[in-house]
This record gives structure tokens, C-alpha cells and sequence, in this order.
């Protein structure tokens, strides 16, 4: 079982940008520890980070058929692109949104995602742990989804 | 070190109401299981469900000096009941906000909650997962904010 | 065959509250007039009311297995109570919401109600008349369904 | 005592048109269960039905004088007709709204209503049993305003 | 110089609707004022009123190429007739608004109009003098128009 | 009988100003006409402009009790200035509201006026026959109320 | 195979009515091509004109049955028809939605239709050749449908 | 004459709960204040406080007759409780709304309140003494309309 | 200490101007009575009136340095004058917002005010007394954070 | 004569992609039709697809001066992409805006184009033949301005 | 070439009002660096400050003639002067909009303007550097139009 | 000192594209001119375009720790791009947008910026010279900081 994670703009500036805001892990320790906790719950862990929306599209589309389930933080596209949410649709998997920060915290267009209303679950606000947070929901719902039908 | 986790309205039908929506776990088999994964993380669980407002924040205010932290399923209070709100403001501890369902892909008004933008973080969307999620959440951050400072 | 009558807060004070907004017939008489009407269609009329929400919710639960159909007048919870609405969803049978008054007549804010939608029916506008023709709107909606499957 | 009854576009298909948002009765099936209904009543129901929302006012206009309360389903003219409004105001006699679908369950559009607000009451979802339920709450309605003054 | 004037719905009952917001001079009694207005200003009038908003449309588009001005009164369909303000566009020639009460003053929903923003001038407010009003303010832009070129 | 006749801000560059928008009649010339007609009506006019609000304000409270009825041209107060609606409430007579130019045909914010509402009557887009409409009209309704009670 | 053309109304007016806007085509001429066109597909096409919103709704209903699929310009109750809306899906056979003019670029008004999301699609902005795009569009549908189920 | 004192959800902590936000002073403090006061003003006062809106409205259902006035802050309710409202409008005695703090400078919500539009007069933002202030009001009011009719 | 009391537009006319909304005490006593409870508080009174923004603006800006707080009744200014919100700001004292009606309870727009969300408290629907309340909320806060820092 | 044609994200994967939403033909397959029925228009055709928004417009750029017409899919850049829309605007050639589905019986927000009101027309609804039908809209309207000036 | 300085209220405190916000610079050296800018770039300075809105209409009108352009700082005016914008298109030369705060990153309110789409041009943000800047631009855009036609 | 110049998509068009909206002036003179500036200004320029999002984002990533200012005029990106905001954010020095156009005189979605709430400042509407006003203002107010702290 190999399970997506898709990293959107800014954040491979994770550990050094604006601290206070999104804490003092790198990516790189995210996707590590990702990789480890998958291990342990049986998954594999395929990540690409990217400030272009297209690379993430494309790298989505290449998804299709090896991945069965996607761990996404849009970052800014969170508010912006339908062109993800259509690829993430049209991959055809279950899905789980997850952010860094608590984004019903802070400006009001960062509560508007276009994710939301098609992931299975949506983690935010608890730094880097949102992201093995949502790994373990999402192995957690696929599971289910495989053993019950 | 006490988490107290405050269950809303309804609740308590938990595995026995519209099981395609909410899951066949039943309450008890969640609070079960949060004292199990508390017991493991090394904080002690104290639960609470009620179908009336008043009581929750009765037992909110009485939890005051004693919790350190609050999981709270607020059902259909997190669009209504500013008074809940203030009662964990007033408590004074962070707290979790967790829905077993994706409260976003559901009728418009279950979008708006009156917890989101004060609570650390928010998990929706896993099912009684939702629960051992935030609590693992609610717990990391405790643990953070305790050694840092 | 049983019927649910919930009535809302401040209706126990019918017949003396406003009585040129919401007529001069008490609760009592009401519920009288549904029991008697009931006997002539056939059904039992079981009637709760409070102005506490969690009593009505706890009163919903209990009728779960018991109730073939709700009437319910929400009164001040009609727009607020996200809570009694889910009560009234779990409870799984279907119910018609009733007003004395015309809601759509008076302040804005009494023309949203949590309930309409998902209500098999709405009567609102004839006063204590509301009730019996809810009553009878609702009987007749059972009486089909059980009928034709 | 003559009570008219208005029907608005459309509503000529009943019976075969989408049985299963408007059910199976056909209009005359209607018209017939209220002049049966009016006759217990002691009321006599003119029916006019009409695509032409020019010949509804028409006939509001000629109701003038002879009919002394109307029953109204305005059909599609519910969300659009400031002149159907205007000329049951015109006809200076109490009127009830019908509808046979739950309006509020429906596209949003549906919610909003140009004759609610001036209607006496309002009654929808009960299929062809809306007409009845509307014709007993009106002439309940008519009865206690002659005998009361 | 022919000025077409247009009674909309319901203004066939002047001075017997509801006098208090409408007054107590007839249709007639207006029309013939106009048409005596209209002789001192060198104008002919053509008046015509129906409830049925083709009829209008008809109308106007028969006083195509004949009528230099028109005036009109749309009533109801002032808030909801995007046809009717489609065959005024279409006649190709100015129009005045008018209405007999002051639109402004009544429900909100009076306030928004079809034809505002596409007549010369509107006038409201003075009852059966709006008409002639407004006839003195469009034979003064026309003759403006005809003589500046 | 004396009218009041306001006129707010830039009015007094009438004919020079944007002559496309507002016509080359000065302003001069609009309260000869004023007088001039109101001569004809049995009525006295006494006109007063202003850029400063205050000062409009200050005349209108000067003419309690000697204005049987006013004729205002807010011009861009019409949108902002809550403080002289409320002059004109506390005047106590009925006034009327009239703009040169179509307000509905112009930017958005030209369309909501804190006048209108409370005016007896609106006319606007007739150029400077905006004024002695109004006039007309005011003394026209003046006229009637005296006569009649 | 028929397929009912509905115009609604002033389009009559087609060819000498605003032409910029709507070009020089007349109707008589846009029904010819369609003829022709419907000819070359294999479709009879019936084409209806009215200025009566209840005309088109009786013509809709006396297609029902022999039409199998409807290609409707709604012209100026494109916005405020739900009668026709009610009409087109009581016919219970797919409709395209045509329009001549581009209804994006121009009023915002005219991008509010009740015709669109029960459309299978939509046409605009090409003039008369909007009915012939709109016509091979609907005929390529339902061929699709009858061949594929 | 007495006056009830209502105190909604939360204000049992006050003097410990957020100090910056609601101040030092004790409920039992204020309750003390206001009976002083009241003794000073000639007028009985008797305080109910709970965290259940049921409690409040039964407290309220029971002062009717007793209670000449009320004095009323609600807290987290005043946002939500419609059924606070009607109870306040069925006790019949004006009721004065004060808030310890400057509602207007906090969050959007708390702008919004369910009260203010019925109470004869609003306090809010001077803390402890918006109950003084409120009560002073209050007693001004009563004397006014008793002494005037 | 000297408090400086900013009276709006239009309330030169208290006690003349529509008493059923503003009451029959004059301005003068207003002053008067505030002086008087000013001496007893200890306090001077500073009071200036006018109907030009311009003025008061100028006013406040000459107390500066002279007032310690400042007690404003913005009248119509409330809901449209920034420039004199920024005038209080840059007084850099406290002040109270007060009005003589219950501004809830009046014209929608009326709820919408440029100053409380910056005053330290406001008090309305008092009459009169609102500006004595005022005056003793003022006081006690400016004694509270002298006393305290 | 060249026509550009620009596919936007995701619809590389048509064919595979929910079949249900976006049918079965492949975007090799509506090229090639396009190219075939240009052939037969007497136009050129020339794709572009690309799931990064800055190809798109690189493409566009590099059509300007060759293109003489674009017939344009954006995918979910229709309501998000300001640049697109630029860069059409640049390009300074007609474009016909196509959706596969019909967009206005989906998401809400797939209702909002940034295309819709610049392009000279749009058909949406008819899968793979919008494409065909935009292309003999896009032609006709070139040929008529061409011929005609 | 003169270019006249516009002031709105409150600016004549600079350099001693909120300086953290507005700066340490007085009105008077602005002023003064204008002239010298001015001087630098050939054009002559006028600039006049007012708390009073009437005042700087009056001059504004003052300036007709004699102005070839406008720099104006509206303040507080800016959110609510349509008279004053109305001064300025009077005036019938460019101006330019300055703002010593980013007004976009203060209350919503400030961001809405009543001059910036009438303006040429917008600077805002950079304290008594705006005005220079203003300036700068305004006489650059007057070089050119002049130059060029 | 090192300012990151940013061009958002299209903008290498200038000179070519709708010269009547964007002037004459091309991409490479306006760096020219931004550089010779610079060099006055004491400053180094680094400019960057491009159409594709990502390679901004990269280009203000690669800025970090070089660039003390950016000034970005973001074109079509203004509207819709969080993640450049975040980008540019993230870069934690002060940034100034700027646009050619008067963005507030255009489409109404122009009015709305990512970037303008969080800017030091903003200059629109003077074609080519916004840039070099906004580097103008972006220096003095990094002087500032620097000097004074």
C-alpha cells in the first residue's frame, strides 16, 4: 500500500520560515518521520514537494493506480485551486487534508479551502504532528474501507 | 496530568444512530479507548457527555485547576452555543475539536463553529478515530508547550 | 401507533403569554384537543414539554422505538437548535414542525428554521389550530407510507 | 360562505407529472376532496387553475366581493409574482398558502415566498393533503374572526 | 407626438383597493386627466392596462414606430418583469416610471426595479399626480431632444 | 404657504459642472423657475444652498414652523448624511426629494438614499424639471392634506 | 424524433429590435435553418413564439409525449420563470438553454437563470447560430442516450 | 417594587475567569451592589444566575407578576437564545441588557444580540458598574412611565 | 479633572424635536443636570453642541490635553462620520458613546455605529438619564486606571 | 486562418477520469475531430494542453500574431485564473469559452467564470461535442466580422 | 501649472497624533517639501487642511480654473464623502489619492474609498513619503497627457 | 542593499499589450529605469518575470537573506495567489505592491489583493512611474528602519 503526500508551495521552507507561525521542523524530518510511522503501520510513503501548482498536478496524475490514498497540505492552494482539487478527484482515491497551523485562527480567506468538502478528514493546527495525525486517520479509514468492502 | 474529554447532544446514541454517518462504535467503546491510549501517552482521562448545555459547562467550570487539557466534541453545540465557548475560554487550558464526521462536506451551517479559531486544532472527518487522533494532538502539544516553556 | 408532541420553551405559558401574538388557548387544551383528535385517527398522542433543551432532547431519545412520528413546535429553538434537529434525525421517524404563529410575518430571524428541511411538513399561521392540522398532515403521511411500503 | 381556490402554473399535471415529488392525485381528484371537504365545512370552493398568471389576477379580481377567504398554491408564481401578491391583497379577504412539496427541502430558491409573509398561515409538504389541511385552517380561521368581532 | 402609456397589474382597481396606500381617483379619472394634460402639452395619449404581462409586452411592441414616449406604471412586474423591460428596450424610444405610492417606503423587496436604471426619470409618491408628472417630465425631455438635435 | 427649497453640496456650479451630467441651467435660473411656479401654486419659496452640511442643517431647523413643506436635493449627502435626514425628521413637514440627473443610472451607491424612505415622494432624472415637478407635486399633496384633514 | 423550439418573448422582434445586441436575423429565419438543420440530423422541429409566459407553458405541456427533447431561448424570463422551469421538467425530456447575446457580458442580472443547472447545456453568445450549435448539441445527446440506454 | 436580575452562563466565575477580559469583581460582589443600590433607589432586587438556559427562562416564567423589571445580562446566550428573548417578551415588564464588557470590540459575533432591539436600553463595557449604571436606567425608566401613565 | 461632552447634530432641538422618540428635557438641562452630577463626582463639565462636523472636530481637538475623557452623543454622525471617530482617537483619552433612544430598536443602519467599537463603553434608551449613566461609567473607569497605573 | 486551442489541467486525462462526470472520448480524439472539422471550416487547428498555468500562457503569448481565433477549456483554472483570462485579453483575438459538463449544475462555485463575460460566447454541457460546437461558433463569428468589417 | 493640496480633517495634528500610525512629520514640513518638490518639477503648490468638509469643497471649486491637478489626502472623508468626490469630478482635472497609513492594513471600513476609482492614481503606506510620491506621479501623468494630446 | 524586483504574468507583454490600459513602455525599459534609480537610490536591482507562479515563488525563495526589499507587482496573480503572498512573506523583508493600472477604476475582482494588507505600501495608476515611485517609497522607508533602529 503506498500512500501519496503531497507537500504545496512554501513549505520546503519549513524549520526556517516565520517560526512562530509554523514551528521549527524541516520538511525533510516530516517526510522521515512519515516514512517511519508508515513503516509501522504498513504503508509506504511517496513524497513531492513543489511551489508549482503543476508539478503537484502532474506528479498526482502519476499517482494513479500505485497510490491508494493521498496525504495532502496544499499550503496557498489550499484557497485558490480547483485544478488540484480536480486532480486529487480524478486520482480516485480517499484523501486526507492536513495543515500545519490552526488556519480557523488566522485571516478569514484562509478558512475557505477547496479541499475540504472532498477529503475523508481534515487535520489542523498541531504543527508538524498534523501530518502523522492524518497518516494515521488515513491508513486507519483505508482499513476499514478494504475490510469491509 | 488530566484531560477531560466533553461529549455533546446526541452522543450518546453513538452506534446505534444513522451508523452510515456517525459509525457503529459506540460511546463507551471510545471513552475505553481514549483511556487506553491516555494511559499509554501518560495522561489520565476524565469524560463527559450530555444532551444538556448547561451541564457540560457545569462540568467544564468544575474541571477548572484539575484539567490541563480539554477534547471536546462539541455535536451540535459547535454551531450554536457561544456559552460553551466561553466555558473553555474560561477554563483557561487548550483544547481539541474533534468531529466524527467531515463536518464539511455536510449542510452549510455545519461549517461555522464557534470553537475552531480558539481551539489549538481541530480533527474531522475519522470516525471514533477522530478522538484518538485529538487526543494524541491534544497531548504532543501539552508536551511541547510544558518542556519549552 | 404513537405519536410524539414536543412542545418548546415558553409554550407551558400559552394562553396568557402575548395572547394577541399566540392566542388564548393553554398548552393543556392543546394537548387535549391532539389526544382526542388522535383517538379518532387511531393514534396515541404522548406530549413533553420544557423550556429546557436537553429535557426535549432526552424526551426524543427516550421515544426512539416507541414513536412512530413527531409534531414538534421548537419555538425559540427553532432557530438555534442544532442539537434538537439532530435529535429529531436520530430518532428516525418522520415529523412535521407547527407554529402558532406566522413566522414569516414577524421578526426576520423567525423565518430560519433548523428543522423545515428536514421535516416531512410544515404548518404554521392558525394558532392552536397548527397542531391539529400538523396532526393530522402527519397521520396521513404514516398512514400512506406504512400502506403503500 | 365561498372560499376560492387558486392553482397555479403546472399544477393541471397532477397525477402525472414527477408522481414522485408531487404525488399521484390529479387536480379535479383535489378540487373534488375540498368541495367534499367544504360542504362538511359549511363553505362552497370555486377552483381556478391557470399557466397564466394574468388569468389567476383576473380571477382574484372577479372573486372580489363573493369569495371571503382564499386558498392559494401559487405554483412557480411563489417566487416571482409581486402582481399575484398584490391582487390577493387587492381582494382585502383572508388567504392561506399551500404547497404540496416541503418547499424547504428543495433548491433554495423555493425557500423564498412573496405571499407568506401576508398569508395567514402557511402549509406544505403534505401532498394533496396540504389543500385540505390549508381549507380547515382557514375556515377555522374565518370562523373565529366573524364570531369574534 | 403619441405617448403610450402602460398601466400594469391590479391598477384596473383604483379607487377601490385599498385607498389608504393607493388613493381613491380611478384608472379612468387618471387616464382622462393625462389625456387632458397631454392636449395643453401637444401630446396625444394611448393608454392601455392589463394583468397579464403579455398583453403589455404586445401592446408596447404594437406602439413601436408610433409612439415617440411612453409612460408606465408597471406595478408588480416593477420587481420581477425583465420581458417587459426587454419590449421598452426594444421600442427603441424614452420611457418614464412611475408609481403611485412611494415605492421606497413600503418592503424592501419594492425597492428594486427593472426599469429604473433604463428610464430617463422615475417619479413616485404623489399618487394619481405621479402620472402627470411624470407625462411633464417626458413631453419636456423629448422636446429638449427633438429641438438640441 | 413657504417652501423650503435645499440644495446640497455643488449645486451651486450648476451649468458649468459636467453639463453631459447635470444640463447648463445654473442654479439661478432653477429658483426663479421655483418661484416662479410656486407664485402660480399659491405658495412662497425660499431656497438655500450649501457645500456645508451643517449649514443646510442649521437652515432647515431655522425653518420649523414657517416651512409648511420642503423640496430637497441632497445631492451627495443623499448617500452619507444621516444627520440631515434626521433635520428634516425633526422639521416635522412633509418634504420631497428630487435629483437632476437618473441616480439609478449611475455607480452603485448612488441607488441607496437615507431620504427616500421618508420623503412623501422621489423624482429624479428629469434635469432641472426635476425641481418644479417636485414642486408640483409637493404642493399638490400639501394641498390634499389640508383639504381633507 | 420532434424537437420543440421555445422562444420567449420579444423575440418575435428578431431582426429589427437592437440590432447591435442581437443581430439581423429574423425569426422566421432562425426557424428555417432550424428546420433545415433538423432536416440534415433527422428531427422535426415545432418552434412556439409567445410574449405570454402562459402561452409557452401550454405549448411545453401539450408537447409532452411527442417532443423528445426541447431547445428554449427563454429570452427575459430566462431570470424569473420558475412556471417555465416547473413546465420544461414537468416535460420530463432533456432541454438545451440557447441565448443570442452573450447573457455574461452584460447586466449581472441577466447571469442569474433558472433555466441552466437543469439544462443538459447551454449555448450562448453566437447569435442566431446559438439555436443551430444549441440543436446539433441536444440531437447529439440524444442520440448517445437512446443508443447507449 | 422588585426587579429581577438575570446572569447567564459563565458569570459565576467572575473575579476569577479572565481578569483583563471581565475584571476582579465577584458575582456575589455585584448581586451585594445591586441590592445596596437598590435599597438606595427604593426598589427590592432578587438575582438568579445559572450556566442552563431552562433554569434562566423558569426563573424568568416565575417572576412574572412579581417582577416589575428586569435586569438582564446573558451572557454567551445573548448571541443564540431566541427562547431567552421570549421570555423576557412574555414577562411583560421592560428589561434593561447590560454586558460587563465592550461587546462592540471583541469578536464579530458578539455584536449580534437577540436582546438589544426589545430591551428599552443597553449598558455595556464599564464592568461591575454596567449593573449599577443598568439598574439606575432601569429604576429611571419605571418611575417615569409609572409617575407619567 | 475635566470631562469634555461632544453633542451631535440635531440635539440643539431636544425637548421640542419629536418627544415620543427623544423625550421632553431640553439640552440645556442635560448640561445642567451633567454639571451638577459632575460637581458631585468630581469633575468639570465641558459641553459643546453643533450641527457641523467641522465644529466638533475642531472642539475635540482643542480639548486636547485639557479633557481626560470625553462623553459623546455622535447623533446622526454615529453612522457615517470616520473623520470624527479619528478626532477621538487622536485625543488619545477614553470615551463613552451614548444616545437617547435605543438605536437597537430603530432603523436597520441605525445598528451600525463608527465609535463604540473604540469608546470604553456605550449606554442607549435612556433618555436623558443615558447621558448621566454615561458620565458616571466615564468617571469610575478614569478612577480605576488612575488608581490602578 | 489558425485557431489556437488551449486544454486546461487535468483534461490530459480524459477518457480515464470519472467517465460518469466527463465522458469516454480521450483528448487525442477531440483533437483530432477539431482538426478534422476545421478541415472542413477551412481552418487550422493547433492544441495546447497543460496542467501548469504559466505553458498555458506562454502558449497563448506565443499564439499572438497567428492565431486568429482560441477556443478555450480552463479546467479548473475558470475560477481562479486572473492570468489566463490576461492573457487572452492580450492575445487580442475573439475566444469561445467550452466546458465537457454542464458547470452550472455542479459545485456552486464552478457557477463563477473569469473567462465567460470577455469571450464572445459559451457552450458548456455537451462532453466532447462542446468542443465541436464551440469551434463552428468561434468560425461563424469570425467569418461574419471578417466579412463584414 | 498649479497643483492644488487637499487636507481632510484630523491632518493638521500631524507629527503630534497617534505618531506610531501617522509619523513624526507636521503638516507644515509636508508642505513645504511639496513646494520644494514642486519647485524641483516646475509646478507651484497650494495647499489647503479643513476639518470642515464644506471648506474643502469650497475649495476645490476655488480651484477650478487655476488648478491643473489635484493631491489630495481625503482622511476621514475618504470612507464617506460623496460630495467631496463630487467637488473633485466638478473640478475637471486629474487628482491623485494619498494615504500616509496602508489603509489595507487597518479596519475593513478603510478600504473602502469613495475616490480611488476616479482618481489616476493611488499611494498609500509610505507616511509624509506618500505625498511626495503622490506628487511625483501626478505631475508625471500631467507631463504626458499634455505632451501627447 | 539588494531589491528583488517581482513581474507578475503578462507583464513581459508591455509595450505590445492593450497600450491603452498599460501604456507604451516596455518590460526592459522599466528595469532599466528601475536600475539607473537604484543607482541613485544607492541600491541594486534584480528583477524577475514570469508566467508561471512557481518560478516567482522560487525567485523570492532564492531572494531570502540577499534581498532587503521586494517590490512585486503581482498582475493577475493579485487576485488569486496565497502561495505567493506566503512566499513572500516568508522572505520577512518589506515589500511594496505596485500596478500600472489603477487596479480600483477596472473590474470589480481587481479591487481585491492578496498582497495589500500586508505590504508596507501601494502604488497603482501611473503606468510605468508606479514602479519607480514604489522603489522611491520601498527605500526611504528601509533608510528609515535602518537609522532609526
Amino acid at each position: 500500500m503506498v500512500i501519496g503526500v503531497v507537500h504545496g508551495p512554501n513549505l520546503n521552507l519549513l524549520g526556517t520560515r516565520e517560526p512562530d507561525q509554523y514551528g521549527v521542523t524541516t520538511l525533510d524530518e516530516i517526510n522521515r518521520s512519515l516514512s517511519s510511522l508508515g513503516a509501522e503501520l504498513g504503508v509506504t510513503v511517496e513524497a513531492v514537494q513543489s511551489n508549482h501548482e503543476g508539478v503537484l498536478i502532474d506528479a498526482i496524475q502519476a499517482g494513479r493506480g500505485r497510490w491508494t490514498g493521498v496525504l495532502v497540505n496544499p499550503g496557498g492552494f489550499t484557497h485558490s485551486s480547483v485544478a488540484l482539487r480536480d486532480a486529487l478527484l480524478a486520482a480516485g482515491v480517499p484523501f486526507v487534508e492536513v495543515h500545519l497551523s490552526n488556519v480557523h485562527a488566522r485571516e478569514p480567506f484562509r478558512r475557505q479551502s477547496y479541499f475540504s468538502d472532498v477529503a475523508i478528514g481534515v487535520v489542523c493546527g498541531f504543527g508538524a504532528a498534523s501530518y502523522t495525525l492524518g497518516l494515521r486517520g488515513l491508513v486507519a479509514r483505508l482499513a476499514t474501507s478494504t475490510a469491509g468492502g
